[in-house]
Protein backbone atom coordinates (compact mmCIF):
# COMPACT_ATOMS: atom_id res chain seq x y z
CA UNK A 1 0.00 0.00 0.00
CA UNK A 2 0.80 3.59 -0.10
CA UNK A 3 1.18 5.74 2.73
CA UNK A 4 1.07 9.52 2.52
CA UNK A 5 3.14 11.50 5.14
CA UNK A 6 2.69 14.70 6.65
CA UNK A 7 5.97 15.75 7.50
CA UNK A 8 7.62 18.86 9.94
CA UNK A 9 10.69 20.05 10.65
CA UNK A 10 13.71 22.00 11.88
CA UNK A 11 15.69 22.66 9.17
CA UNK A 12 18.76 24.38 10.77
CA UNK A 13 20.69 21.01 10.81
CA UNK A 14 19.99 19.29 8.46
CA UNK A 15 21.82 19.03 4.12
CA UNK A 16 18.06 19.84 2.96
CA UNK A 17 15.35 17.08 2.14
CA UNK A 18 17.02 14.79 -1.00
CA UNK A 19 19.12 12.02 0.44
CA UNK A 20 23.11 12.75 -0.22
CA UNK A 21 26.01 10.64 0.81
CA UNK A 22 27.41 11.54 3.83
CA UNK A 23 25.22 14.72 4.76
CA UNK A 24 22.11 14.20 7.34
CA UNK A 25 19.07 14.93 5.24
CA UNK A 26 15.18 14.87 5.98
CA UNK A 27 14.40 12.37 3.25
CA UNK A 28 17.24 9.79 4.76
CA UNK A 29 15.98 10.29 8.15
CA UNK A 30 12.70 9.21 7.50
CA UNK A 31 13.67 6.12 5.27
CA UNK A 32 16.00 5.07 8.21
CA UNK A 33 13.16 5.48 10.76
CA UNK A 34 10.77 3.14 8.39
CA UNK A 35 13.48 0.86 8.00
CA UNK A 36 13.91 0.86 11.66
CA UNK A 37 10.25 0.36 12.36
CA UNK A 38 9.41 -2.46 9.16
CA UNK A 39 12.95 -3.56 7.77
CA UNK A 40 11.86 -1.99 4.53
CA UNK A 41 14.40 -0.20 2.10
CA UNK A 42 11.59 2.05 0.73
CA UNK A 43 12.27 5.28 -0.95
CA UNK A 44 10.16 8.18 0.35
CA UNK A 45 8.88 10.57 -2.13
CA UNK A 46 8.53 14.16 -0.88
CA UNK A 47 6.84 16.63 -2.44
CA UNK A 48 9.85 18.68 -3.46
CA UNK A 49 13.02 19.47 -2.15
CA UNK A 50 14.06 21.56 0.79
CA UNK A 51 17.06 22.90 0.63
CA UNK A 52 19.63 23.04 3.60
CA UNK A 53 18.52 25.13 6.63
CA UNK A 54 14.76 25.25 5.19
CA UNK A 55 12.13 24.58 7.48
CA UNK A 56 8.76 22.65 6.77
CA UNK A 57 5.28 23.05 8.95
CA UNK A 58 3.48 20.50 6.66
CA UNK A 59 5.82 18.62 3.71
CA UNK A 60 4.24 16.17 2.46
CA UNK A 61 5.84 12.56 1.04
CA UNK A 62 5.08 9.26 0.34
CA UNK A 63 6.26 5.90 -0.03
CA UNK A 64 4.86 2.06 -0.45
CA UNK A 65 5.46 -0.68 2.04
CA UNK A 66 4.09 -4.33 2.61
CA UNK A 67 4.12 -3.82 6.26
CA UNK A 68 0.52 -4.31 8.25
CA UNK A 69 0.97 -1.49 10.26
CA UNK A 70 -2.48 -0.02 10.06
CA UNK A 71 -1.66 2.94 8.02
CA UNK A 72 -2.74 6.16 10.38
CA UNK A 73 -0.27 4.04 12.91
CA UNK A 74 3.06 5.06 10.64
CA UNK A 75 2.75 8.34 12.46
CA UNK A 76 3.15 7.41 16.07
CA UNK A 77 5.36 4.48 15.41
CA UNK A 78 8.22 6.58 12.98
CA UNK A 79 8.08 9.42 15.90
CA UNK A 80 9.35 6.81 18.52
CA UNK A 81 12.60 6.65 16.03
CA UNK A 82 12.74 9.86 15.06
CA UNK A 83 14.93 12.51 16.74
CA UNK A 84 12.77 15.78 17.67
CA UNK A 85 13.77 17.91 14.52
CA UNK A 86 11.44 15.96 12.05
CA UNK A 87 7.98 14.46 13.15
CA UNK A 88 4.92 13.04 11.58
CA UNK A 89 2.20 14.65 11.86
CA UNK A 90 -0.04 12.57 9.79
CA UNK A 91 -0.16 9.64 8.14
CA UNK A 92 -2.86 7.95 5.65
CA UNK A 93 -3.29 5.39 3.02
CA UNK A 94 -3.79 7.09 -0.60
CA UNK A 95 -4.27 5.40 -3.98
CA UNK A 96 -1.78 3.97 -5.80
CA UNK A 97 -1.92 7.68 -8.18
CA UNK A 98 -1.48 9.49 -5.60
CA UNK A 99 2.39 10.69 -6.12
CA UNK A 100 3.88 13.43 -3.25
CA UNK A 101 5.36 15.09 -6.24
CA UNK A 102 3.86 14.64 -9.30
CA UNK A 103 0.40 15.31 -8.65
CA UNK A 104 0.88 18.41 -5.93
CA UNK A 105 -1.20 20.92 -7.39
CA UNK A 106 0.18 24.10 -4.70
CA UNK A 107 2.79 24.84 -2.07
CA UNK A 108 2.15 27.57 0.18
CA UNK A 109 5.69 29.00 1.63
CA UNK A 110 6.34 31.37 4.46
CA UNK A 111 9.15 33.87 4.83
CA UNK A 112 9.99 35.41 8.21
CA UNK A 113 10.93 38.79 8.85
CA UNK A 114 11.38 40.89 11.51
CA UNK A 115 11.80 44.59 11.88
CA UNK A 116 14.66 45.05 14.77
CA UNK A 117 17.94 47.53 14.96
CA UNK A 118 19.59 45.29 17.48
CA UNK A 119 19.90 40.91 16.21
CA UNK A 120 17.06 39.93 18.90
CA UNK A 121 18.84 36.46 19.46
CA UNK A 122 15.28 34.87 20.27
CA UNK A 123 14.03 35.73 16.07
CA UNK A 124 17.67 34.43 14.29
CA UNK A 125 16.86 30.82 14.30
CA UNK A 126 13.91 31.16 11.92
CA UNK A 127 13.76 34.52 10.86
CA UNK A 128 15.85 37.41 9.15
CA UNK A 129 16.36 40.82 10.40
CA UNK A 130 15.27 43.64 8.20
CA UNK A 131 15.76 47.52 9.02
CA UNK A 132 13.07 49.14 11.43
CA UNK A 133 12.24 51.56 8.67
CA UNK A 134 11.50 49.05 6.17
CA UNK A 135 8.37 50.42 4.48
CA UNK A 136 5.66 47.07 5.31
CA UNK A 137 3.06 48.75 3.42
CA UNK A 138 5.32 49.15 0.27
CA UNK A 139 6.09 45.60 0.36
CA UNK A 140 2.54 44.92 0.36
CA UNK A 141 2.03 47.21 -2.73
CA UNK A 142 4.57 45.58 -4.64
CA UNK A 143 3.92 41.80 -3.84
CA UNK A 144 0.80 41.97 -6.02
CA UNK A 145 3.01 42.13 -8.98
CA UNK A 146 4.11 38.50 -8.48
CA UNK A 147 0.65 37.22 -8.38
CA UNK A 148 -0.45 35.41 -11.55
CA UNK A 149 1.19 33.34 -14.32
CA UNK A 150 5.01 34.82 -14.94
CA UNK A 151 7.97 33.85 -16.49
CA UNK A 152 9.95 34.31 -13.10
CA UNK A 153 13.46 33.61 -14.58
CA UNK A 154 15.08 36.51 -13.14
CA UNK A 155 13.49 35.34 -9.94
CA UNK A 156 15.49 31.52 -10.08
CA UNK A 157 19.21 31.12 -9.10
CA UNK A 158 21.52 30.49 -11.98
CA UNK A 159 22.47 26.89 -12.62
CA UNK A 160 19.52 25.50 -12.67
CA UNK A 161 17.91 23.58 -15.54
CA UNK A 162 14.36 23.34 -15.83
CA UNK A 163 12.26 22.92 -18.48
CA UNK A 164 10.33 26.32 -18.31
CA UNK A 165 10.67 29.37 -16.10
CA UNK A 166 6.49 30.03 -16.18
CA UNK A 167 4.92 29.56 -12.93
CA UNK A 168 1.51 30.74 -11.12
CA UNK A 169 1.84 32.91 -8.23
CA UNK A 170 -1.67 32.48 -6.54
CA UNK A 171 -1.04 34.88 -3.95
CA UNK A 172 1.23 36.79 -1.92
CA UNK A 173 0.43 37.61 1.47
CA UNK A 174 2.39 39.93 4.23
CA UNK A 175 1.17 39.75 7.82
CA UNK A 176 2.66 42.31 10.08
CA UNK A 177 2.13 42.08 13.84
CA UNK A 178 4.43 43.75 16.00
CA UNK A 179 8.32 43.80 14.93
CA UNK A 180 7.24 40.13 12.90
CA UNK A 181 7.11 40.20 9.19
CA UNK A 182 5.46 37.05 7.47
CA UNK A 183 5.49 36.67 3.80
CA UNK A 184 3.08 33.63 2.54
CA UNK A 185 3.54 33.01 -1.24
CA UNK A 186 1.28 30.67 -2.57
CA UNK A 187 1.86 29.29 -6.44
CA UNK A 188 1.61 26.00 -8.68
CA UNK A 189 5.41 25.37 -7.85
CA UNK A 190 8.34 27.46 -7.47
CA UNK A 191 11.67 27.56 -9.45
CA UNK A 192 15.15 27.00 -7.04
CA UNK A 193 15.42 29.96 -4.50
CA UNK A 194 12.46 31.57 -5.79
CA UNK A 195 10.76 31.91 -3.12
CA UNK A 196 13.94 33.79 -1.42
CA UNK A 197 14.26 36.14 -4.21
CA UNK A 198 11.30 36.96 -4.09
CA UNK A 199 11.09 37.75 -0.96
CA UNK A 200 14.57 39.65 -0.85
CA UNK A 201 13.48 42.17 -3.79
CA UNK A 202 10.63 42.69 -1.75
CA UNK A 203 12.66 43.87 0.97
CA UNK A 204 14.82 45.70 -1.21
CA UNK A 205 11.13 48.05 -2.51
CA UNK A 206 10.19 48.32 1.35
CA UNK A 207 13.88 49.95 2.06
CA UNK A 208 13.47 51.96 -1.28
CA UNK A 209 16.28 50.37 -2.88
CA UNK A 210 14.36 49.50 -5.78
CA UNK A 211 11.19 50.35 -7.14
CA UNK A 212 7.61 49.14 -8.65
CA UNK A 213 9.55 49.82 -12.51
CA UNK A 214 12.07 47.57 -11.48
CA UNK A 215 10.32 44.82 -10.45
CA UNK A 216 8.49 45.31 -13.78
CA UNK A 217 11.70 45.49 -15.33
CA UNK A 218 12.78 42.51 -13.68
CA UNK A 219 9.78 40.21 -14.90
CA UNK A 220 10.06 41.66 -18.12
CA UNK A 221 13.37 41.16 -18.67
CA UNK A 222 14.05 37.57 -17.19
CA UNK A 223 17.54 37.55 -16.19
CA UNK A 224 18.59 36.19 -12.65
CA UNK A 225 21.62 39.12 -12.13
CA UNK A 226 19.01 41.45 -12.18
CA UNK A 227 16.88 40.03 -9.56
CA UNK A 228 17.09 40.90 -5.62
CA UNK A 229 19.52 39.51 -3.65
CA UNK A 230 18.38 35.91 -2.40
CA UNK A 231 17.73 35.71 1.61
CA UNK A 232 18.74 33.26 3.66
CA UNK A 233 17.41 29.56 4.14
CA UNK A 234 16.48 30.03 7.83
CA UNK A 235 13.70 32.83 7.27
CA UNK A 236 11.82 30.13 4.74
CA UNK A 237 9.13 27.12 5.83
CA UNK A 238 7.23 25.21 3.49
CA UNK A 239 4.16 25.79 5.32
CA UNK A 240 1.49 23.38 3.12
CA UNK A 241 1.20 21.12 0.49
CA UNK A 242 -2.34 20.72 -1.65
CA UNK A 243 -3.20 18.09 -3.91
CA UNK B 1 30.32 55.67 35.31
CA UNK B 2 27.63 52.89 35.64
CA UNK B 3 26.18 51.03 33.19
CA UNK B 4 22.91 49.48 32.50
CA UNK B 5 22.62 47.31 29.66
CA UNK B 6 19.31 45.20 28.52
CA UNK B 7 20.13 41.80 26.82
CA UNK B 8 18.49 39.07 25.26
CA UNK B 9 19.67 35.74 25.06
CA UNK B 10 18.80 32.48 24.16
CA UNK B 11 19.41 30.21 26.70
CA UNK B 12 19.64 26.92 24.54
CA UNK B 13 23.61 26.67 24.67
CA UNK B 14 24.76 27.96 28.02
CA UNK B 15 24.70 26.91 31.21
CA UNK B 16 22.62 29.93 32.35
CA UNK B 17 23.68 33.33 33.72
CA UNK B 18 26.37 33.04 36.47
CA UNK B 19 29.70 32.61 35.63
CA UNK B 20 31.24 29.07 36.31
CA UNK B 21 34.40 27.62 36.09
CA UNK B 22 34.30 25.09 32.77
CA UNK B 23 31.17 26.15 31.99
CA UNK B 24 30.22 28.73 29.37
CA UNK B 25 27.64 31.54 30.91
CA UNK B 26 25.77 34.50 29.67
CA UNK B 27 27.70 36.89 32.37
CA UNK B 28 30.72 35.11 31.80
CA UNK B 29 30.07 36.08 27.60
CA UNK B 30 28.84 39.19 28.39
CA UNK B 31 31.98 40.24 31.15
CA UNK B 32 34.26 38.49 28.35
CA UNK B 33 33.05 41.12 24.97
CA UNK B 34 33.31 44.30 27.92
CA UNK B 35 36.73 42.69 28.35
CA UNK B 36 37.48 42.86 24.41
CA UNK B 37 36.14 46.27 24.11
CA UNK B 38 37.89 48.65 27.08
CA UNK B 39 40.50 46.34 28.69
CA UNK B 40 38.61 46.10 31.93
CA UNK B 41 38.29 43.10 34.16
CA UNK B 42 34.86 43.91 35.36
CA UNK B 43 32.09 42.51 37.07
CA UNK B 44 28.56 42.43 35.16
CA UNK B 45 25.88 42.41 37.90
CA UNK B 46 22.45 40.58 36.21
CA UNK B 47 19.12 41.20 38.18
CA UNK B 48 19.14 37.25 38.92
CA UNK B 49 20.30 34.59 38.01
CA UNK B 50 18.57 32.67 34.79
CA UNK B 51 19.40 28.92 35.31
CA UNK B 52 20.63 26.53 31.99
CA UNK B 53 18.33 26.40 29.21
CA UNK B 54 16.17 29.87 30.50
CA UNK B 55 16.10 32.62 28.07
CA UNK B 56 15.72 36.25 28.17
CA UNK B 57 14.26 38.83 26.32
CA UNK B 58 14.79 41.77 28.52
CA UNK B 59 17.36 40.58 31.21
CA UNK B 60 18.89 43.60 33.50
CA UNK B 61 22.50 44.22 34.02
CA UNK B 62 24.93 46.92 35.58
CA UNK B 63 28.57 46.94 35.59
CA UNK B 64 30.80 50.05 36.61
CA UNK B 65 33.57 51.06 33.71
CA UNK B 66 36.37 53.88 33.32
CA UNK B 67 36.38 53.67 29.50
CA UNK B 68 35.37 56.67 27.27
CA UNK B 69 32.80 55.06 25.24
CA UNK B 70 29.40 56.66 25.08
CA UNK B 71 27.04 55.16 27.27
CA UNK B 72 24.78 54.51 24.39
CA UNK B 73 27.14 53.33 21.95
CA UNK B 74 28.77 49.90 24.16
CA UNK B 75 25.16 47.95 22.77
CA UNK B 76 26.31 48.43 19.05
CA UNK B 77 30.03 47.99 20.37
CA UNK B 78 29.61 45.02 22.49
CA UNK B 79 27.18 43.64 19.89
CA UNK B 80 29.75 43.34 17.48
CA UNK B 81 32.11 40.92 19.67
CA UNK B 82 29.07 38.82 21.49
CA UNK B 83 27.72 36.11 19.84
CA UNK B 84 24.52 35.56 17.88
CA UNK B 85 22.60 34.02 20.65
CA UNK B 86 23.30 37.04 23.23
CA UNK B 87 22.82 41.11 22.26
CA UNK B 88 22.69 44.29 24.00
CA UNK B 89 19.22 45.90 23.23
CA UNK B 90 20.43 48.64 25.00
CA UNK B 91 23.08 50.75 27.29
CA UNK B 92 22.65 53.61 29.14
CA UNK B 93 24.42 55.14 31.67
CA UNK B 94 22.65 55.31 35.41
CA UNK B 95 23.17 56.33 39.02
CA UNK B 96 25.86 54.49 41.38
CA UNK B 97 22.62 54.34 43.34
CA UNK B 98 21.15 51.75 40.43
CA UNK B 99 21.74 47.82 41.48
CA UNK B 100 20.41 45.77 38.57
CA UNK B 101 19.85 42.86 41.31
CA UNK B 102 19.30 44.98 44.56
CA UNK B 103 16.56 47.70 42.83
CA UNK B 104 14.81 45.43 41.15
CA UNK B 105 11.07 45.50 41.37
CA UNK B 106 9.36 43.41 39.84
CA UNK B 107 10.00 40.80 37.18
CA UNK B 108 8.03 39.33 34.31
CA UNK B 109 8.55 35.86 33.23
CA UNK B 110 6.83 34.41 30.18
CA UNK B 111 6.50 29.94 30.15
CA UNK B 112 5.49 29.02 26.44
CA UNK B 113 3.32 25.99 25.89
CA UNK B 114 1.61 24.35 22.89
CA UNK B 115 -1.47 22.33 23.07
CA UNK B 116 -0.81 19.25 20.43
CA UNK B 117 -0.95 15.21 20.44
CA UNK B 118 2.21 15.08 18.10
CA UNK B 119 5.68 17.17 18.71
CA UNK B 120 6.05 19.81 16.62
CA UNK B 121 9.71 19.93 15.58
CA UNK B 122 9.15 24.28 15.30
CA UNK B 123 8.24 24.49 18.72
CA UNK B 124 10.21 22.62 20.67
CA UNK B 125 13.39 25.19 21.13
CA UNK B 126 11.47 27.69 23.10
CA UNK B 127 8.33 25.86 23.94
CA UNK B 128 6.46 22.63 25.78
CA UNK B 129 4.12 20.31 24.57
CA UNK B 130 0.85 20.15 26.53
CA UNK B 131 -1.63 17.56 25.56
CA UNK B 132 -4.53 19.02 23.19
CA UNK B 133 -7.32 18.46 25.42
CA UNK B 134 -5.51 20.52 28.29
CA UNK B 135 -8.53 22.99 29.47
CA UNK B 136 -6.91 26.49 29.27
CA UNK B 137 -9.81 27.61 31.04
CA UNK B 138 -9.20 25.66 34.24
CA UNK B 139 -5.77 27.45 33.96
CA UNK B 140 -6.98 30.69 34.00
CA UNK B 141 -9.36 30.44 36.84
CA UNK B 142 -6.61 28.19 39.30
CA UNK B 143 -4.17 30.68 37.57
CA UNK B 144 -5.97 33.88 40.17
CA UNK B 145 -5.16 31.53 43.12
CA UNK B 146 -1.58 32.59 43.11
CA UNK B 147 -2.14 36.37 43.10
CA UNK B 148 -0.62 38.28 46.05
CA UNK B 149 1.12 37.86 48.99
CA UNK B 150 2.13 34.05 49.75
CA UNK B 151 4.52 31.75 51.34
CA UNK B 152 5.56 29.98 47.84
CA UNK B 153 7.47 27.33 49.52
CA UNK B 154 5.58 24.68 48.33
CA UNK B 155 6.68 25.76 44.93
CA UNK B 156 10.20 26.05 45.27
CA UNK B 157 13.19 23.90 44.51
CA UNK B 158 13.98 22.10 47.29
CA UNK B 159 17.67 22.41 48.53
CA UNK B 160 17.41 26.22 47.87
CA UNK B 161 18.33 28.67 51.09
CA UNK B 162 16.49 31.55 51.28
CA UNK B 163 15.65 33.99 53.78
CA UNK B 164 11.94 33.72 53.47
CA UNK B 165 9.91 32.24 50.80
CA UNK B 166 7.09 34.76 50.68
CA UNK B 167 6.44 36.65 47.57
CA UNK B 168 4.30 38.96 45.75
CA UNK B 169 3.00 37.26 42.60
CA UNK B 170 1.06 40.92 40.84
CA UNK B 171 -0.24 38.94 37.70
CA UNK B 172 -0.81 35.39 36.26
CA UNK B 173 -2.12 36.41 32.82
CA UNK B 174 -2.40 33.43 30.30
CA UNK B 175 -2.93 34.30 26.18
CA UNK B 176 -3.93 31.63 24.13
CA UNK B 177 -3.67 31.73 20.45
CA UNK B 178 -4.11 28.85 17.91
CA UNK B 179 -1.95 26.38 19.95
CA UNK B 180 0.04 28.12 21.97
CA UNK B 181 -0.55 29.40 25.56
CA UNK B 182 1.80 31.74 27.10
CA UNK B 183 1.38 32.19 30.49
CA UNK B 184 2.80 35.24 31.91
CA UNK B 185 3.70 35.64 35.23
CA UNK B 186 4.71 39.07 36.78
CA UNK B 187 5.88 39.34 40.86
CA UNK B 188 8.66 41.06 43.53
CA UNK B 189 10.54 38.72 42.99
CA UNK B 190 11.21 34.75 42.28
CA UNK B 191 11.95 31.42 44.18
CA UNK B 192 13.88 29.10 42.70
CA UNK B 193 12.08 26.99 39.99
CA UNK B 194 9.19 28.76 41.23
CA UNK B 195 7.84 29.85 37.45
CA UNK B 196 8.46 26.65 36.30
CA UNK B 197 6.76 24.87 39.10
CA UNK B 198 3.71 27.24 39.06
CA UNK B 199 2.89 26.67 35.47
CA UNK B 200 3.71 22.56 35.95
CA UNK B 201 1.12 22.40 38.40
CA UNK B 202 -1.27 25.16 36.35
CA UNK B 203 -1.02 22.05 33.38
CA UNK B 204 -1.63 19.20 35.72
CA UNK B 205 -5.08 21.41 36.64
CA UNK B 206 -5.65 22.00 33.23
CA UNK B 207 -5.30 17.77 32.61
CA UNK B 208 -8.15 17.83 35.77
CA UNK B 209 -5.12 16.05 37.53
CA UNK B 210 -5.64 18.18 40.15
CA UNK B 211 -8.12 20.86 41.64
CA UNK B 212 -8.09 24.02 43.07
CA UNK B 213 -8.52 22.93 46.15
CA UNK B 214 -4.94 21.09 46.13
CA UNK B 215 -3.65 24.23 45.34
CA UNK B 216 -4.67 25.63 48.21
CA UNK B 217 -3.61 22.77 50.04
CA UNK B 218 -0.01 23.78 48.43
CA UNK B 219 0.06 27.75 49.46
CA UNK B 220 -1.43 26.39 52.61
CA UNK B 221 1.25 23.57 53.68
CA UNK B 222 4.39 25.14 52.41
CA UNK B 223 6.00 21.90 51.67
CA UNK B 224 7.85 21.47 48.10
CA UNK B 225 7.12 17.70 47.41
CA UNK B 226 3.40 18.67 47.41
CA UNK B 227 3.79 21.23 44.73
CA UNK B 228 3.27 20.13 40.72
CA UNK B 229 5.93 19.25 38.56
CA UNK B 230 8.77 21.47 36.92
CA UNK B 231 8.70 22.05 33.77
CA UNK B 232 11.73 21.94 31.21
CA UNK B 233 13.92 24.93 31.41
CA UNK B 234 13.58 25.83 27.80
CA UNK B 235 9.76 27.34 27.94
CA UNK B 236 10.73 29.68 30.25
CA UNK B 237 11.91 33.23 28.96
CA UNK B 238 12.96 36.18 31.10
CA UNK B 239 10.80 39.44 29.58
CA UNK B 240 11.35 42.31 31.82
CA UNK B 241 12.81 43.58 34.42
CA UNK B 242 11.21 46.90 36.27
CA UNK B 243 13.05 49.05 38.90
Amino acid sequence: MRIKLTVSYDGTDFSGWQRQTDKTTVQQTIEDAIFSLTGEKVKVVGSGRTDAGVHALGQVAHFDTKSTIPPSNFAKALNTILPLSVKVLKSEEVAKSFDASRTAKRKTYCYSLYKSDVILPLKERYSVMIKKDTDVKIMKDVAKLFVGEHDFKSFCASGSSVKTTVRTVYSVEIKEEGEDVKVYITGNGFLYNMVRIIVGTLVECGQKRIDEKAIKTMLNEKRRNIGGRTLSAKGLCLVSVEY
